[in-house]
């Protein structure tokens, strides 16, 4: 009998924890593992050796239930680059001895586009060496840009809090009867998909938020004042939602930084939305707000879409089922049959296909004036927030798994 | 028969249209009034007579539910101070001869202190020329710093929802094993209730946030960069709750308005989580980050206490038999017969007591280092957060009331 080391690894997400409890329970089912390990804090992890015995709690159903809807990375995370295996060989001989040492032959790592670079090197390595170790990658990413998979797991989650969020300031900015700007920063450096859904929050009686911004298409103040201008004609509101990386037309990061340069290092604290709250001040006088949703973005796991957090939890059964099967340099992706009824199914791709790529948002689905999203958008991103999941409450607030572990 | 107007005053928060709806739902059932109005936004809405005719709605036990989770002003806001009568008994005459046209002779008003304002100053009027018109307040104000009542309805919201982010906070930031601080910012100006609540996140496996900061005690930037040293020296990674309004000793405002004037207005831009984040950066030469919670934290309904959504119910239906009984100048609190099991009960006041009074943190619930609250509060707000709404969801999206009358 063999073992098998699963790990996290990049930037913590609503359903990453998800595809955890998928990995474990379905290595548990196979009955071709003595034991599950899981490394703390990524491949460093599997560097020191920390690494913790999950082979009981992969087959408890209760803590599978609750590790399933809990936020962020259970093992913990790291930011770890590779080298190359012809420049430090070292760095993967050790990693042979270490699973080697613990009868390891079955290596998942579950991460965005800089993790699935270490499936890609490390499972090239064991090749090459001829080692019996296989690995293979489970994909998460907030950002939704990682490539061939029709979506990100962790990307419908955050989409989901995104318009629930603006949907309910869109009811809070409403009450005035007075000129009011109110702009809303949301994350994605290179990629627009997030600060996009937050167009899924239009209704019937509502068109908020009325304006989009995203990274893909150069800003322009000019037209942003005029944008804005236009709209305070007809209505005392206006809610924007604007991408954390747009940059202007030769590239530069439209951001408080630009313009701020002081002692206290002021220069990389205030981004897009802070800087367009000041240009709105300043050119039309009037009050304007901005708002960052920051953090909760990737862990607000309280409002956690369903189909995410399922849809994560499949993707690591089978990337169980891919190794099983003895394949290696792989990663489950899914892929979309239609939209409405929502279908999908899962397949296996060669991890070198996906790593170091990004997908950005379709420059088709993104309207002439370059402040707003098509209807396409709404098509492709509605699926993914679908479903509620029921979160136990204790003492009036959500119960997630102790993670003392990584204290 | 006679009529009755109902409107809304002041910031939003998630329970003030539970309130509306306990209002609107006791003065139908309680037959005493042909018509029921909704002032559109506030007592300017009297003024210039945007009224709308809520009487069927108020038997419509679907709308009643949906108006209960709705977050926001379903009637709208203003920022109103009535003039004294004394100088301006123009502005109160005004107000009576619309009453008179419209056959109103109920008015009540539901806001947080300056609203209060209005209606002692409109009932002491009305009084004093000898009107029939009744005028009550109803109360709310999620910085929870109204006077006499035990607690502001849209506090025990508000705090539930502090409370669930700052948890999934401790569990996204405690991925990596790298010193990391992050402050999060917290609404309350003057009133540190809000963020101290943030104490409520705590748990059998983390003591995030660490550190608490209020407005009540003056903020010593020495002994803050002290606090955050001596926890990195067990701990990796540092949660900070700290109140937009904490002060210095000499009663200047923490933020980086005090260091930064440039062209773009950045003086009014950055607060304290953006200045303590530079603070720690400069001084410790660690990775930090701040967080501002911002607007979702008075309109975040998808996760409202249904404890404060039923409490504010029945505010609004007592102020309704108060001033059907014939009271005027009056506002109905709560006061706490007992933290556990939580009780209470509903009282009337005089509005005289309680118009511009604030309610600030008792100091004797801060810790001798003034970085920390006691157990004093968890008794106290333990008990506001409790139970879960069921906001029907469509399309993946919580759905609230339409407000297309506001646009």
């Amino acid at each position: 009998m063999k073992n098998l080391i699963v790990a996290q690894s990049g930037g913590p997400t609503t359903a990453i924890n998800a595809s955890l409890a998928g990995v474990i329970s379905a290595a548990k089912e196979s009955g071709m593992y003595d034991k599950i390990y899981g490394a703390i804090h990524g491949v460093r992890g599997i560097y020191e050796e920390k690494l913790i015995d999950l082979t009981d709690k992969a087959g408890d159903k209760d803590f599978l239930e609750l590790l399933k809807c809990s936020p962020s990375c259970y093992l913990g995370s790291c930011r770890h680059k590779m080298p190359e295996a012809s420049e430090d060989s070292k760095a993967y001989e050790q990693l042979l001895e270490i699973f080697d040492k613990y009868d390891i032959e079955s290596v998942l790592y579950i991460g965005g586009n800089d993790s699935m670079d270490t499936v890609s090197k490390l499972s090239a390595y064991t090749r090459e060496v001829g080692s019996p170790v296989l690995v293979g990658g489970v994909p998460k990413t907030i950002d939704n840009d990682l490539a061939i998979t029709d979506h990100s797991p962790g990307f419908g989650s955050a989409a989901k809090y995104i318009a629930t969020e603006m949907l309910e300031m869109s009811h809070d900015t409403a009450v005035y009867n007075l000129p009011c700007v109110t702009i809303v920063e949301i994350m994605g450096r290179n990629a627009g998909w997030l600060t996009a859904a937050s167009a899924l929050a239009r209704n019937s009686y509502s068109t908020a938020p009325q304006l989009i911004y995203l990274p893909e298409v150069s800003f322009d103040m000019e037209a942003f004042i005029s944008d804005i201008s236009k709209l305070l004609e007809t209505s005392s509101n206006v809610l924007v939602a604007v991408s954390e990386g747009i940059k202007d037309k030769d590239g530069n990061y439209i951001s408080a930084s630009t313009a701020v340069n002081d002692k206290f290092g002021h220069a990389q604290l205030s981004g897009a939305g802070k800087f367009l709250e000041a240009a709105v001040k300043q050119r039309l006088g009037i009050k304007c707000r901005s708002v960052e949703l920051n953090i909760p973005q990737r862990c607000a796991a309280h409002i956690a879409s369903a189909t995410d957090l399922n849809e994560s939890f499949e993707l690591g059964r089978k990337a169980v089922e891919y190794i099983n099967e003895g394949n290696t340099g792989f990663l489950p992706v899914l892929l979309r049959d239609s939209d409405s009824p929502y279908k999908w199914h899962i397949e296996m791709t060669d991890i070198t296909k996906i790593a170091n790529e990004e997908k950005t948002f379709p420059l088709e689905w993104i309207n002439e004036t370059h402040n707003n999203v098509t209807d396409d958008l709404i098509t492709y991103a509605l699926p993914l927030i679908q479903g509620e999941i029921s979160v136990p409450y204790v003492d009036g607030l959500p119960k997630y798994t102790d993670i003392s572990h990584l204290f």
